[in-house]
């Protein structure tokens, strides 16, 4: 299974339908993964994208200890894997293991990436404003890779299958490409 | 056409799929509407939205001077409409007139609502931090309302066609619910 480095300048195209998240962080030894569907990217020149991260959870310490995230893309056969991690703290648990998704290296931070995910996106932390409960942590993106034959330009939807979520055990993916003529 | 308004706790549901929106604005006498895909919940407790709106952007101007939006999710028939407002500034034009949108009064603010959307939720600015070429305006729900039958506790996506957003000229919507059991 091989990912492809993409232009720093498309790689928010990787997050642009507003696909579920998710989000990898590591401070010292500590690795994390949860999930974010409140995600967007939020400017091309820097490139950054912004994801919304609850003040109380695991791995809003971890990013702001170490300033770097991962945002990964999951595809729908990772969906049971994207609701353990969204109801379950990895401040006890190692979430990798228990929902077997491995890591890769990631190539500018020292937080891993999710094989088998569609795509991911390495970030160093641009600012984070508060709003509400959540931090918007911005990263600034670094490097962003997507998995052979799933990206040209956009997402090949038909392959890609990214998880979107509705709300509460609500999930759907997309389904065919329409191009405006 | 009816709708009815949701609670203020639920309405971040409209938009949790990360479909692209329709940001309606009102200065003065003068109304604008323009496209975001970018645009996030943020926050339960207030209940706040994020929408990134690039800083030359006309409706920039006219929710910096108002303080309030409204974020209209339309459906994929409404996709033509979606094209032009995100390929034209309204600084000299009456988009609403040339894309035959139709106007609705919003309850809580001046700015309108968009006649046909799958629903619409009226915000007042509540912090707008910047990041890069984008602001990002964090919106206080006020009220938020649903096209009668489309929303019960989430969206039913198969009548609602929300549109999503790929990059280029590229759309999709969603389709159906899968329910973690």
């Amino acid at each position: 299974m091989s990912y492809n480095e993409i232009p720093l300048g498309k790689a928010h195209r990787l997050i642009n339908t507003g696909a579920t998240v998710l989000v990898t962080s590591r401070s010292g030894n500590k690795n994390n993964v949860m999930v974010a569907a409140w995600q967007m990217p939020i400017s091309f020149k820097p490139p950054l994208i912004a994801v919304g991260i609850g003040k109380a959870r695991y791995t809003h310490k971890l990013i702001e200890k170490s300033g770097e995230f991962v945002v990964n893309v999951p595809p729908m056969k990772m969906l049971s894997a994207v609701w353990y991690c969204g109801t379950h703290s990895g401040k006890n648990l190692d979430k990798f293991s228990l929902c077997e998704l491995n890591k890769i290296k990631a190539k500018k931070v020292k937080a891993p990436a999710i094989e088998g995910c569609i795509g991911f996106i390495e970030c160093r932390v641009y600012s984070s404003p508060s709003a509400g409960d959540h931090t918007i942590f911005v990263g600034e993106i670094l490097s962003a890779s997507a998995k052979e034959g799933l990206f040209d330009e956009v997402l090949d939807l038909k392959k890609a299958q990214p998880v979107h979520h509705l709300g509460d055990r609500f999930f759907c993916t997309t389904n065919a490409i329409k191009e405006v003529k």
